[in-house]
Protein backbone atom coordinates (compact mmCIF):
# COMPACT_ATOMS: atom_id res chain seq x y z
CA UNK A 1 0.00 0.00 0.00
CA UNK A 2 0.95 4.05 -0.79
CA UNK A 3 1.98 6.04 2.22
CA UNK A 4 -1.61 7.73 0.87
CA UNK A 5 -4.52 7.28 -0.43
CA UNK A 6 -4.82 7.47 -3.58
CA UNK A 7 -7.79 6.91 -6.26
CA UNK A 8 -8.64 3.81 -7.46
CA UNK A 9 -8.24 2.25 -11.08
CA UNK A 10 -11.88 0.63 -11.92
CA UNK A 11 -10.11 -1.84 -14.03
CA UNK A 12 -7.60 -3.07 -11.01
CA UNK A 13 -9.71 -2.55 -8.09
CA UNK A 14 -7.09 -0.71 -6.31
CA UNK A 15 -4.22 2.26 -7.00
CA UNK A 16 -2.80 2.37 -10.59
CA UNK A 17 1.06 1.27 -9.79
CA UNK A 18 4.31 3.27 -9.99
CA UNK A 19 3.78 6.94 -10.92
CA UNK A 20 0.97 6.71 -12.81
CA UNK A 21 -1.26 6.48 -9.18
CA UNK A 22 0.60 9.60 -7.70
CA UNK A 23 0.18 10.95 -11.43
CA UNK A 24 -4.16 10.36 -10.49
CA UNK A 25 -3.78 11.66 -7.21
CA UNK A 26 -2.25 15.05 -8.39
CA UNK A 27 -2.84 15.84 -12.03
CA UNK A 28 -1.50 19.33 -11.49
CA UNK A 29 2.16 18.22 -11.03
CA UNK A 30 1.91 15.90 -13.30
CA UNK A 31 0.99 17.73 -16.63
CA UNK A 32 4.73 19.05 -16.04
CA UNK A 33 6.52 15.96 -15.29
CA UNK A 34 5.12 14.73 -18.52
CA UNK A 35 5.96 17.15 -20.78
CA UNK A 36 9.20 17.34 -19.40
CA UNK A 37 10.07 13.39 -19.85
CA UNK A 38 8.34 13.74 -23.38
CA UNK A 39 10.83 15.96 -24.54
CA UNK A 40 13.54 14.42 -23.18
CA UNK A 41 12.98 10.49 -23.99
CA UNK A 42 10.68 11.20 -27.19
CA UNK A 43 11.59 14.82 -28.39
CA UNK A 44 13.87 16.02 -31.01
CA UNK A 45 17.42 14.58 -30.73
CA UNK A 46 20.79 13.18 -32.33
CA UNK A 47 20.12 10.24 -29.63
CA UNK A 48 17.97 7.29 -30.33
CA UNK A 49 14.70 7.18 -28.25
CA UNK A 50 15.79 4.32 -27.60
CA UNK A 51 19.35 5.03 -26.41
CA UNK A 52 17.35 7.95 -23.89
CA UNK A 53 15.53 5.10 -22.59
CA UNK A 54 18.46 3.21 -21.33
CA UNK A 55 20.01 6.74 -20.05
CA UNK A 56 16.82 6.21 -17.73
CA UNK A 57 16.72 2.20 -17.12
CA UNK A 58 20.28 2.84 -15.69
CA UNK A 59 19.99 5.33 -13.23
CA UNK A 60 16.76 3.75 -11.88
CA UNK A 61 18.48 0.38 -11.67
CA UNK A 62 21.15 1.90 -9.88
CA UNK A 63 18.14 3.74 -7.91
CA UNK A 64 16.84 0.46 -7.68
CA UNK A 65 13.79 1.79 -8.82
CA UNK A 66 11.59 -1.62 -9.80
CA UNK A 67 8.67 0.28 -11.28
CA UNK A 68 10.90 2.34 -13.09
CA UNK A 69 13.60 0.42 -14.53
CA UNK A 70 10.74 -1.59 -16.03
CA UNK A 71 8.59 -0.15 -17.33
CA UNK A 72 11.38 2.21 -19.43
CA UNK A 73 13.50 -1.31 -20.12
CA UNK A 74 10.22 -2.32 -21.70
CA UNK A 75 9.98 0.97 -23.54
CA UNK A 76 13.85 1.01 -24.51
CA UNK A 77 13.56 -2.55 -25.56
CA UNK A 78 10.44 -1.56 -27.57
CA UNK A 79 12.97 0.65 -29.74
CA UNK A 80 16.05 -1.09 -29.98
CA UNK A 81 17.24 -4.06 -32.16
CA UNK A 82 18.07 -7.35 -29.53
CA UNK A 83 16.16 -4.77 -27.23
CA UNK A 84 15.60 -7.15 -23.71
CA UNK A 85 19.12 -8.60 -24.23
CA UNK A 86 20.48 -5.13 -24.14
CA UNK A 87 18.55 -3.61 -21.33
CA UNK A 88 19.49 -7.21 -19.60
CA UNK A 89 23.35 -5.65 -20.13
CA UNK A 90 22.94 -2.29 -19.05
CA UNK A 91 21.35 -3.30 -15.90
CA UNK A 92 23.82 -5.92 -15.35
CA UNK A 93 26.93 -4.95 -16.47
CA UNK A 94 26.73 -1.41 -18.81
CA UNK A 95 30.38 -0.84 -19.20
CA UNK A 96 30.20 -4.32 -21.14
CA UNK A 97 26.99 -3.87 -23.10
CA UNK A 98 26.71 -3.82 -26.47
CA UNK A 99 26.26 -0.27 -27.01
CA UNK A 100 28.23 2.41 -28.93
CA UNK A 101 31.31 3.85 -27.27
CA UNK A 102 30.08 7.66 -27.31
CA UNK A 103 26.52 6.03 -25.47
CA UNK A 104 28.95 4.15 -23.11
CA UNK A 105 30.51 7.72 -22.12
CA UNK A 106 27.04 9.21 -21.69
CA UNK A 107 25.89 6.22 -19.47
CA UNK A 108 29.03 6.91 -17.07
CA UNK A 109 28.09 10.34 -16.82
CA UNK A 110 24.58 9.69 -16.07
CA UNK A 111 25.67 6.84 -13.34
CA UNK A 112 28.04 10.12 -11.82
CA UNK A 113 25.03 12.01 -11.84
CA UNK A 114 22.92 9.62 -10.18
CA UNK A 115 25.60 9.62 -7.24
CA UNK A 116 25.79 13.37 -7.19
CA UNK A 117 26.12 16.30 -9.66
CA UNK A 118 29.37 16.65 -8.12
CA UNK A 119 30.44 13.27 -9.26
CA UNK A 120 30.55 14.61 -12.67
CA UNK A 121 34.53 15.23 -13.85
CA UNK A 122 36.10 17.43 -16.73
CA UNK A 123 37.46 13.94 -17.69
CA UNK A 124 34.21 12.30 -17.82
CA UNK A 125 32.56 15.19 -19.95
CA UNK A 126 35.59 15.69 -22.16
CA UNK A 127 35.78 11.40 -22.68
CA UNK A 128 31.90 11.68 -24.26
CA UNK A 129 32.98 14.65 -26.36
CA UNK A 130 35.68 12.99 -27.49
CA UNK A 131 33.92 9.92 -28.63
CA UNK A 132 31.47 12.63 -30.53
CA UNK A 133 28.88 13.84 -27.60
CA UNK A 134 27.59 16.66 -29.10
CA UNK A 135 26.87 19.58 -26.14
CA UNK A 136 22.56 19.08 -26.55
CA UNK A 137 23.77 15.35 -25.90
CA UNK A 138 25.90 15.58 -22.61
CA UNK A 139 23.20 18.29 -21.05
CA UNK A 140 20.15 15.90 -22.15
CA UNK A 141 22.22 13.23 -20.31
CA UNK A 142 22.72 14.80 -17.10
CA UNK A 143 19.07 16.51 -17.23
CA UNK A 144 17.77 12.86 -17.93
CA UNK A 145 19.79 11.02 -15.24
CA UNK A 146 19.06 13.99 -12.86
CA UNK A 147 14.63 13.85 -13.74
CA UNK A 148 15.01 9.94 -13.05
CA UNK A 149 16.62 10.74 -9.56
CA UNK A 150 13.37 12.72 -8.72
CA UNK A 151 11.25 9.79 -10.55
CA UNK A 152 12.82 7.02 -8.76
CA UNK A 153 11.80 9.26 -5.65
CA UNK A 154 8.79 10.05 -6.30
CA UNK A 155 7.49 6.47 -6.55
CA UNK A 156 9.31 4.72 -3.73
CA UNK A 157 9.31 7.79 -1.24
CA UNK A 158 5.40 7.43 -1.53
CA UNK A 159 5.39 3.26 -1.01
CA UNK A 160 3.58 2.62 -4.66
CA UNK A 161 3.23 -0.91 -5.71
CA UNK A 162 4.37 -2.48 -8.65
CA UNK A 163 3.21 -5.38 -10.80
CA UNK A 164 5.47 -8.31 -10.83
CA UNK A 165 4.49 -9.82 -14.60
CA UNK A 166 6.34 -8.34 -17.14
CA UNK A 167 3.83 -8.60 -19.83
CA UNK A 168 2.00 -6.08 -18.04
CA UNK A 169 5.20 -3.59 -18.59
CA UNK A 170 5.42 -4.72 -21.93
CA UNK A 171 1.74 -3.64 -23.18
CA UNK A 172 1.98 -1.02 -21.33
CA UNK A 173 5.41 0.15 -22.95
CA UNK A 174 3.14 -0.52 -26.22
CA UNK A 175 0.90 1.95 -25.55
CA UNK A 176 3.48 4.72 -24.05
CA UNK A 177 5.73 4.02 -27.73
CA UNK A 178 2.75 4.62 -29.94
CA UNK A 179 0.99 7.85 -27.70
CA UNK A 180 3.57 9.17 -25.72
CA UNK A 181 3.91 9.50 -21.73
CA UNK A 182 1.43 12.75 -21.80
CA UNK A 183 -1.24 10.96 -23.29
CA UNK A 184 -1.44 7.22 -21.61
CA UNK A 185 -1.30 9.23 -18.05
CA UNK A 186 -4.69 11.68 -19.05
CA UNK A 187 -6.15 8.29 -19.99
CA UNK A 188 -5.38 7.23 -16.53
CA UNK A 189 -6.39 10.46 -14.48
CA UNK A 190 -9.71 10.21 -16.43
CA UNK A 191 -10.39 6.75 -15.30
CA UNK A 192 -9.12 6.98 -11.64
CA UNK A 193 -12.03 7.47 -8.83
CA UNK A 194 -11.75 9.00 -5.73
CA UNK B 1 33.43 27.35 -16.13
CA UNK B 2 30.03 24.68 -17.23
CA UNK B 3 31.05 21.82 -18.82
CA UNK B 4 28.67 22.99 -22.19
CA UNK B 5 28.93 26.57 -23.83
CA UNK B 6 25.84 28.01 -22.53
CA UNK B 7 24.55 31.76 -23.83
CA UNK B 8 25.64 34.73 -22.47
CA UNK B 9 24.13 37.16 -20.25
CA UNK B 10 24.90 40.30 -21.45
CA UNK B 11 24.91 42.28 -18.39
CA UNK B 12 27.57 39.74 -16.78
CA UNK B 13 29.49 39.14 -19.67
CA UNK B 14 29.24 35.68 -19.18
CA UNK B 15 26.67 33.02 -18.41
CA UNK B 16 23.24 33.05 -16.19
CA UNK B 17 24.50 30.69 -12.93
CA UNK B 18 23.07 28.18 -11.46
CA UNK B 19 20.37 26.48 -13.15
CA UNK B 20 19.35 29.55 -14.79
CA UNK B 21 22.37 29.21 -17.39
CA UNK B 22 21.05 25.79 -18.17
CA UNK B 23 17.51 26.98 -18.56
CA UNK B 24 18.75 29.67 -21.14
CA UNK B 25 20.43 27.08 -23.19
CA UNK B 26 17.30 24.70 -23.33
CA UNK B 27 13.94 26.58 -23.13
CA UNK B 28 11.82 23.98 -24.17
CA UNK B 29 12.90 21.84 -20.51
CA UNK B 30 12.95 24.90 -18.67
CA UNK B 31 9.59 25.63 -18.93
CA UNK B 32 8.03 22.42 -17.51
CA UNK B 33 10.46 22.50 -15.13
CA UNK B 34 9.45 26.01 -13.89
CA UNK B 35 6.31 25.17 -14.13
CA UNK B 36 7.03 22.51 -11.69
CA UNK B 37 8.05 24.60 -9.33
CA UNK B 38 5.79 27.16 -9.45
CA UNK B 39 3.12 24.62 -8.50
CA UNK B 40 4.72 23.03 -5.64
CA UNK B 41 6.31 26.24 -4.54
CA UNK B 42 4.26 28.57 -4.92
CA UNK B 43 0.67 26.73 -5.91
CA UNK B 44 -2.40 26.72 -3.61
CA UNK B 45 -1.19 24.58 -0.59
CA UNK B 46 -2.04 24.46 3.22
CA UNK B 47 1.65 24.85 3.96
CA UNK B 48 3.05 28.53 3.48
CA UNK B 49 5.10 29.23 0.45
CA UNK B 50 8.31 30.08 3.23
CA UNK B 51 7.59 26.56 4.49
CA UNK B 52 7.65 25.03 1.16
CA UNK B 53 10.59 26.95 0.55
CA UNK B 54 12.71 25.25 3.68
CA UNK B 55 11.83 21.95 2.38
CA UNK B 56 13.75 22.63 -0.97
CA UNK B 57 16.49 24.49 1.02
CA UNK B 58 16.94 21.08 3.55
CA UNK B 59 17.27 18.80 0.34
CA UNK B 60 19.79 21.24 -1.59
CA UNK B 61 21.99 21.91 1.81
CA UNK B 62 22.18 18.00 2.16
CA UNK B 63 23.37 17.81 -1.87
CA UNK B 64 25.20 20.36 -1.13
CA UNK B 65 24.31 22.49 -3.97
CA UNK B 66 25.62 25.95 -3.44
CA UNK B 67 23.26 27.92 -5.54
CA UNK B 68 20.20 26.38 -4.54
CA UNK B 69 20.37 25.92 -1.22
CA UNK B 70 21.64 29.92 -1.46
CA UNK B 71 18.77 31.36 -3.97
CA UNK B 72 16.01 29.33 -2.06
CA UNK B 73 17.05 30.13 1.34
CA UNK B 74 16.90 33.87 0.27
CA UNK B 75 13.41 32.60 -1.06
CA UNK B 76 12.07 31.36 2.08
CA UNK B 77 13.94 33.92 4.25
CA UNK B 78 11.77 36.98 1.80
CA UNK B 79 8.71 35.01 3.01
CA UNK B 80 9.27 34.17 6.80
CA UNK B 81 9.84 35.91 10.25
CA UNK B 82 13.03 35.87 11.54
CA UNK B 83 13.80 34.44 8.19
CA UNK B 84 17.58 34.55 7.38
CA UNK B 85 17.65 33.06 11.15
CA UNK B 86 15.56 29.91 10.33
CA UNK B 87 16.72 29.08 7.06
CA UNK B 88 20.49 29.22 8.65
CA UNK B 89 18.94 26.76 11.33
CA UNK B 90 17.56 24.59 8.96
CA UNK B 91 20.90 23.98 7.42
CA UNK B 92 23.44 23.86 10.35
CA UNK B 93 20.35 21.74 12.78
CA UNK B 94 17.11 21.22 11.21
CA UNK B 95 16.03 19.11 14.45
CA UNK B 96 16.25 22.20 16.87
CA UNK B 97 15.38 24.93 14.19
CA UNK B 98 12.38 26.91 15.22
CA UNK B 99 9.48 25.82 13.09
CA UNK B 100 6.27 23.39 13.69
CA UNK B 101 6.30 20.34 14.84
CA UNK B 102 4.73 19.36 11.88
CA UNK B 103 6.80 21.00 9.40
CA UNK B 104 9.81 19.01 11.18
CA UNK B 105 8.19 15.71 10.32
CA UNK B 106 8.19 16.60 7.12
CA UNK B 107 11.42 17.83 6.88
CA UNK B 108 12.45 14.22 7.91
CA UNK B 109 10.74 12.86 5.31
CA UNK B 110 12.26 15.21 2.77
CA UNK B 111 15.36 14.28 4.21
CA UNK B 112 14.55 10.69 3.74
CA UNK B 113 13.78 11.33 0.25
CA UNK B 114 16.91 12.83 -0.27
CA UNK B 115 18.62 9.91 0.48
CA UNK B 116 16.75 7.71 -1.47
CA UNK B 117 12.89 7.11 -1.95
CA UNK B 118 12.88 4.02 -0.08
CA UNK B 119 14.28 5.75 3.13
CA UNK B 120 11.26 6.68 3.87
CA UNK B 121 9.38 5.02 6.45
CA UNK B 122 6.08 4.30 7.28
CA UNK B 123 7.33 5.27 10.85
CA UNK B 124 7.97 8.75 8.95
CA UNK B 125 4.74 8.98 7.35
CA UNK B 126 2.55 8.05 10.83
CA UNK B 127 4.29 10.56 12.58
CA UNK B 128 3.74 13.44 10.58
CA UNK B 129 -0.08 12.41 10.36
CA UNK B 130 0.11 12.25 13.72
CA UNK B 131 1.53 16.19 14.08
CA UNK B 132 -1.47 16.66 11.54
CA UNK B 133 0.26 16.36 7.46
CA UNK B 134 -2.29 15.76 4.86
CA UNK B 135 -2.09 13.44 2.57
CA UNK B 136 -1.38 16.43 0.06
CA UNK B 137 0.80 17.64 2.17
CA UNK B 138 2.90 14.04 2.37
CA UNK B 139 2.93 14.22 -1.28
CA UNK B 140 3.91 17.28 -1.91
CA UNK B 141 6.74 17.44 0.39
CA UNK B 142 7.88 13.63 -0.93
CA UNK B 143 7.79 15.49 -4.36
CA UNK B 144 9.56 18.66 -3.41
CA UNK B 145 11.96 16.48 -1.94
CA UNK B 146 12.35 14.69 -5.15
CA UNK B 147 12.23 17.95 -7.24
CA UNK B 148 15.08 19.34 -5.54
CA UNK B 149 17.28 15.97 -6.05
CA UNK B 150 16.72 16.36 -9.51
CA UNK B 151 17.56 20.47 -9.54
CA UNK B 152 20.62 20.14 -7.78
CA UNK B 153 22.36 17.55 -9.54
CA UNK B 154 21.06 19.15 -12.55
CA UNK B 155 22.83 22.32 -11.55
CA UNK B 156 26.27 20.46 -10.47
CA UNK B 157 26.28 18.05 -12.37
CA UNK B 158 26.90 20.25 -15.51
CA UNK B 159 29.58 22.60 -13.30
CA UNK B 160 27.64 25.27 -13.84
CA UNK B 161 28.81 28.92 -11.36
CA UNK B 162 27.51 30.66 -8.52
CA UNK B 163 28.07 33.92 -7.23
CA UNK B 164 29.33 34.00 -3.73
CA UNK B 165 27.67 37.35 -2.84
CA UNK B 166 24.69 36.92 -1.05
CA UNK B 167 23.07 40.19 -1.68
CA UNK B 168 22.74 38.98 -5.71
CA UNK B 169 20.59 36.11 -4.06
CA UNK B 170 18.86 38.66 -2.30
CA UNK B 171 18.19 41.11 -5.11
CA UNK B 172 16.88 37.78 -7.25
CA UNK B 173 14.86 36.37 -4.54
CA UNK B 174 12.83 39.82 -4.23
CA UNK B 175 11.79 39.12 -7.87
CA UNK B 176 11.30 35.22 -8.16
CA UNK B 177 8.91 36.65 -4.80
CA UNK B 178 6.89 39.24 -6.73
CA UNK B 179 6.77 37.65 -10.16
CA UNK B 180 7.70 33.62 -9.75
CA UNK B 181 10.13 30.78 -11.26
CA UNK B 182 8.79 31.00 -14.93
CA UNK B 183 8.53 34.73 -15.35
CA UNK B 184 11.77 35.48 -13.68
CA UNK B 185 13.83 32.60 -15.92
CA UNK B 186 11.96 33.60 -19.38
CA UNK B 187 13.72 36.99 -18.78
CA UNK B 188 16.47 35.50 -18.71
CA UNK B 189 16.16 33.72 -21.68
CA UNK B 190 14.59 36.82 -23.30
CA UNK B 191 17.93 38.53 -22.94
CA UNK B 192 20.63 35.81 -23.15
CA UNK B 193 22.72 35.56 -26.39
CA UNK B 194 24.25 32.99 -27.98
Amino acid sequence: MAHIELPIAPQLGREFPGIVGLMTFRPETAAPINALVNILLRGESTLTRGERELIAVHVSSRNDCFFCQTIHGAVAAAQLDRGEELVRAVKTDWESAGVSPKLKALLNIAGKVQQGGKHVSEDDVAAARALGATDQEIHDTVLIAAVFCMCNRYVDGLGTWAPQDEEIYRARAAEIVEHGYSAVTETAIARASR
